[in-house]
């Protein structure tokens, strides 16, 4: 889908590697966040250590703006980690890019970190109270203090991070660096991914599968929920305290539908046969007779692959987006001629002409989006358009580390569903069975999240949006 | 497919503009080059004519970058061209770039050149004989120097145009400013493509209808080969004596094949649905018994799907693209530990494993990049690779604005098919057969050019090449 | 003089502004920034407090460079403060620069410091004990945690500085912002300059008069030292519970020598008054027969009109510097036959030729920038050249905002006075005698630090220091 | 003087350099623009010649910005030129930048230019009528164009630049380079400066003898009026065909009293010596009784050291300027409480307080900053204010290379006198006597142009100005 406005946003993605014979790691950092780009595009950076010092280099836009030849040979280390980001409040600022380093009294600390903190507005409190100071406005600055404080009464860093863990409320996989150690976790209900890759004695840590990929480390297992790993000179070692039976976890469902890129594995499972999948259990439930089904690129090609190969239906290509138009602001023209859609996607006149069309979308959070699409479809002459969407619809705000409209704007929540088909204009608009979600990932052997469909919240909502 | 230096590239992407009421055209321009960014990446352009008075900026690198809001809203007026441009030589200077703006006798003159003169040499040789000098080694600045002689002795700007195109060999379509007058041509052979759109009053040229799309502009048809279309504030006229006969005009036939953009309609041919008939027809004469059909993202998707279509073998997605990597630089990793394809693609390894695989690209140039596919797919466990291309064999240099590697460079040139096939490393590889270039755009009425594939040049090879 | 890498350096200018009707405090802050460029030119920030939410902008070099009209147009409020800096350890990065904004418990904070605290590595220690962490490595968090720990226990801001004023031990001068206050003060020894200006009910700080000159604001009196003073909506305030007898304070004389800028005035004496004095007195004390006194652009300027006027010797202008090369990195040709000097400075070949030339310059730091042009002058046909400096030998470190060399590279501890004039090549050597520094200021009604020249410390030398 | 809108500008300054060792020939130009930048600092170029190839870089803005490392360790060769501009039009674009580097029948020419065409519109008018085309608006593409057709018809670049000298008109001072010469020569008046100097076996050329130093060569001597030089493998040789009596050479003479910087030598003449000249005799011709002479910065410096050593009277620092506005173009703040020149400049309060001040200037073209200036003195307590300019009026405009305004614009001829002494609020105001313009560079022996005091234009006065 190609209106970004009208799109969910995650927040963030991670990466951390420890190579005691310091080779590269910054360029494989450099290469394993180019493959969570998709994660965050706001900012990015990357903190190295060479020999127990730590240096770092963070910046507004997208990786490849960011970092360049010299920045990159300047960060040399035997350790990494870094960071992409969206954010997930009105932060924009360079001051609230990760990783973020800093120094305590055991010397320096770099942090980064994917998900949300649900109780950061009452740890913030608490510790304001005893005096602490803030420069940014991240999760990642709130568990720094509170871990130096724990360190005052516990010996070692992962010791004390399995304390804090703890005290912490929401989503939160997160890789550290101190001195001598490169340490990740993943929060007890496991609510955002984080996984374990090898090459030869390196190890790396990311928060989806495709960053080991692109480095050529091959996919260990996921980090645990609540599993803390620690690698250093002696290898790797884990803390399990925190662990809990794999059933409570609470995976982010919407993971597996849109935030992770398709050739991610989570929890062994692919997202790609996935996304196949909830095409397919569409095609079960809300079938439709017509004469070509095409997805919205890029996040809806997946499903549709899956719709067309249940209902026999032919797959084709309907669409066409502008690689180019990407990172691109512009604005529209004066005279609102050209649609921000439009520049971005194009519908192949020739295919689509005279046929019958099922077009697969992964969600829907305004519906502008969708409702232009229907319209240039039928301005290349469909003759229906059937619109089906791969997730059920979304109903309530995440606090987990989703950047959502609020509850009175979220599509779903202020139409009926014949309104809903009627804005958009298709012939017709089917969402994901909620109750069928188990169903994509069946052989996932961990509970998971689905708050955003359901209400069902695995943590007590913030007071701060209760009223 | 995904590794740049391994593809061919053509040589520019032009469009214009004529809006009596001065409506934003510069805004307009930007969007139509967004939509032609896939013909040339390196520099690009936009002069504008706000009341006779020619002004223009130019840079080096996409238009996203090289324009903002400022610059746009400083180019009014109303007429604009643009170009985008991929260097056919050695010559990436900003002072190559177009629309390359000069004074003569007459006044000011803008021009956006997409082709290659294939008597350039000569030209030149000519025009140095009697004084003229150069400040670029582009064929625009050759054509401004003999209109600028020929308007010596002819009335008009598009009749002298109309007389030089008889002394200009090779491909050209080019559009054109004077202080009054918008005006555009294709060369006689129609080589590159040129087409026309209209909205309200406004006409617009462009090299691809997706540019026309892009602006809600409506195609009206192609420029004829040979035709010279002259837009002012009497509206549109035609000048057609250097037109000749449909079947002896010789278009690029490698526009369709890969070129253009897959929503593009060239002389009423849909690309897309060419690409799905190379596809189909390379299933007819090399049909391989498998479990899935994948394309290489992006170019080799369409003709994917026609494979598929045709043969019954479920299409797939198997290769995933990142997105982002797009304009970067990324020098690969010191320990090459990373190869730049693996930076922008990746195998869907649970969707592949234990099958046999039909993948499908549009061309070979030198082979690597096919080969490390055929090699991220073995190592995901495909039983079988089989690889298909949707183009014949690339045997011979091109002359008319395509960057294509020395003759000794050829990948089919230098090996036999089971040389390829070994090096590439697939169970079997097939090419499209040349025979059955005619079959995939079967209604098109004119002539095509396949000289890169079977040496039939139309126009006598420049001597300077010939040794 | 010319040698950037030659010179001592000072650390950091501070500006800060209340305007109530909010009219165009950042650009009254930008424009008194530029005039107080020469304190520190590689980083600058502004922060604005628009009706008491602050933001900020920061960034690397020079303020022309890292604002434009956008930036502030922006940056709109009723009160800002501002910052240049040098930095005086090894800590160029972005997150060392200032204003420091930070939230605590009772909201946003921002800050701007000149000067250095000299029990630093203490505090921070202290602080680190009980938890806290550091994201810079500034002076000014330091401040700003121990001010919001004081805050737990003393209810406003400005009683809980002029608390913890009592735990600081170095220079300091700072302008603070809370969501409702424009807050400054200035160490109790008041060892670092700050002065106070008004134009309408504007009030304005800053490190230096030139600032309040630079935006039509008339100078008032110099903040005192110890003294606090809190600008809200009801006016301007003062706390002086830290003011002591004024003839224990220690402001830096080497301001008046070099640092501050000539048009500037500090408690009452004119630098550019200042210099004259040192020349005046020079030509007194170091007397030789010449025929033309010139000074070292542009610091030696003031002192070398200062001797001439004193000795009847006429002034001359002997050397040119190219005002364009300032902030300009230039790596030395690689055949090195052209010096930086050389690059910076030019003699006067015509107007040096056969005299006998007395040159003056403020300071020696390493002696390679006075060998270089006593070179200079005797290629341009010099018949003689005396060297006169206007300030004493430079002796011992500094702890409280100079940056300079460590003991054993200073110039004049290294080698004897006739080794120095040796090295620098000159025919006779001398120094502005210590023991005159107070006849430099004689209206001075406060006492100075002088401790780089005699080693006689207002502070403990912190422990790190001593070995 | 500050503020630069109120300025005359100059029309730029060259650079050439000739090693037959290839030794750094890139940064030796960069180092001798700097040298020049005050020449013009709106674009500036490189252009290299390696082994016949020719090769360049241009850019807008300072030559500190356009060039770092990595572009000058790619302009490698044996010969390079460069050029600082000013425009002299409305022609601000890049593509106007030089070094204009084409190609011909003799292969690539390379050349800069300073001065202007008075007979331009005459040449261009004559070359399109025989059909040439013009990408630029310099002098320099006409000269060009000249050229190439001299060529047809003439053996050598430096014969063929000898017979064309005869078609132009104005001023020129040129350096250009064929494939294997570096060719200099200056207009058969002289208007422009040009000199030669020498390091070991390298030859260099620049406007002026400052950039020789820069780069430690020696000042041979003045490149004659009408001369033409040439630098190639066998040494240096000289044309003198157009070489006229030294008497009627029309140098021009405000290059001493402003535009060259003081410590240059031109004609033998050193510029800082002519200045004081001009101070010496106003004080002579203009006396007036006051405490102390000022001079303002930089520019009126100079003259003011003269005056005070002829009239005796103190020689003194009234005003500062901040050398770090320079580049910026800063708004002036939207409650205009700000001023241009007084970001720029400021009074040193204590200084100029109660005494009656000569300040020294080197022209008034609009008043409006002389008349600040006078009140800012004013404003700081001076007594009274005696205006000395070390110029005659300004009455004419200038066809060779200056930039003025129009005729109507120009202060002194809008105004009588005693109009002008009212506006700038001065006691008194007076002028340099046109009469003794021999008198500030006595043993000059070549005559000068002073048209723009006294109307005597050396050459008809271009039509398109005359109505």
């Amino acid at each position: 889908m190609p209106h970004e406005e009208d799109k969910l946003r995650d927040a963030c993605g991670i990466f951390g590697i420890y190579d005691k014979d310091g080779y590269d790691v910054a360029r494989m950092t450099y290469a394993g966040l180019f493959a969570l780009q998709h994660r965050g595009q706001e900012s990015c950076g990357i903190a190295v250590n060479d020999n127990r010092k730590i240096t770092h280099h963070r910046g507004l836009g997208h990786v490849g703006d960011v970092f360049n030849d010299t920045e990159l040979d300047s960060l040399k280390g035997q350790m990494a980690i870094g960071h992409v980001r969206y954010s997930t409040c009105d932060d924009k600022g360079l001051h609230n890019a990760q990783p973020l380093v800093s120094m305590y009294i055991k010397g320096q600390l770099a942090i980064a970190h994917n998900g949300k903190l649900s109780n950061y507005v009452a740890l913030k409190k608490q510790l304001e109270l005893s005096g602490a100071i803030f420069q940014t406005i991240t999760d990642a600055e709130i568990m720094l203090h509170i871990l130096a404080r724990e360190r005052m009464i516990t010996g070692r860093a992962e010791t004390a991070l399995a304390s804090i863990m703890k005290k912490l409320e929401g989503a939160y996989s997160i890789v550290m660096m101190t001195p001598q150690k490169l340490i990740a976790c993943r929060d007890p209900l496991g609510m955002r991914p984080l996984c374990l890759g090898k090459m030869n004695n390196t190890y790396v840590i990311a928060s989806e599968s495709c960053a080991l990929d692109t480095i050529n480390a091959t996919y260990i297992r996921d980090v645990d929920p609540g599993e803390i790993i620690i690698v250093d000179k002696n290898g790797l070692r884990t803390i399990r305290d925190n662990v809990i039976d794999r059933n409570d976890a609470r995976l982010c469902i919407f993971e597996f539908i849109y935030f992770a890129r398709s050739d991610s594995v989570i929890e062994n499972m692919s997202v790609h046969e996935a996304r196949k999948n909830t095409g397919a259990i569409l095609a079960e439930v809300a079938p439709v007779d017509a004469d070509m089904v095409i997805g919205v690129p890029d996040s809806g090609i997946d499903a549709a692959i899956g719709y067309a190969t249940r209902s026999g239906i032919p797959y084709g290509k309907g669409l066409v987006i502008n690689r180019y138009v990407g990172r691109t602001f512009i604005r529209a023209t004066q005279s609102e001629r050209v649609s921000a859609v439009q520049l971005k996607i194009n519908v192949l006149k020739e295919t689509i002409q005279g046929k019958r069309i099922i077009m697969i979308d992964d969600s829907i959070v305004r519906g502008t989006t969708s409702a232009n699409l229907v319209a240039m479809l039928r301005d290349a002459g469909a003759k229906e358009v059937h619109m089906r969407i791969s997730s059920p619809m979304f109903l309530n705000p995440c606090y987990y580390g989703i950047d959502i409209p609020s509850s009175d704007e979220l599509f779903a929540r202020k139409y009926s569903r014949e309104e809903m088909r009627d804005i958009i204009g298709a012939d017709s608009l089917e969402f994901f069975p909620v109750e069928r979600l188990k169903d994509i990932v069946p052989q996932l052997d961990c509970g998971y999240c689905d708050a955003c469909f359901t209400g069902n919240y695995p943590w007590r909502v913030p007071e701060e949006y209760c009223e």
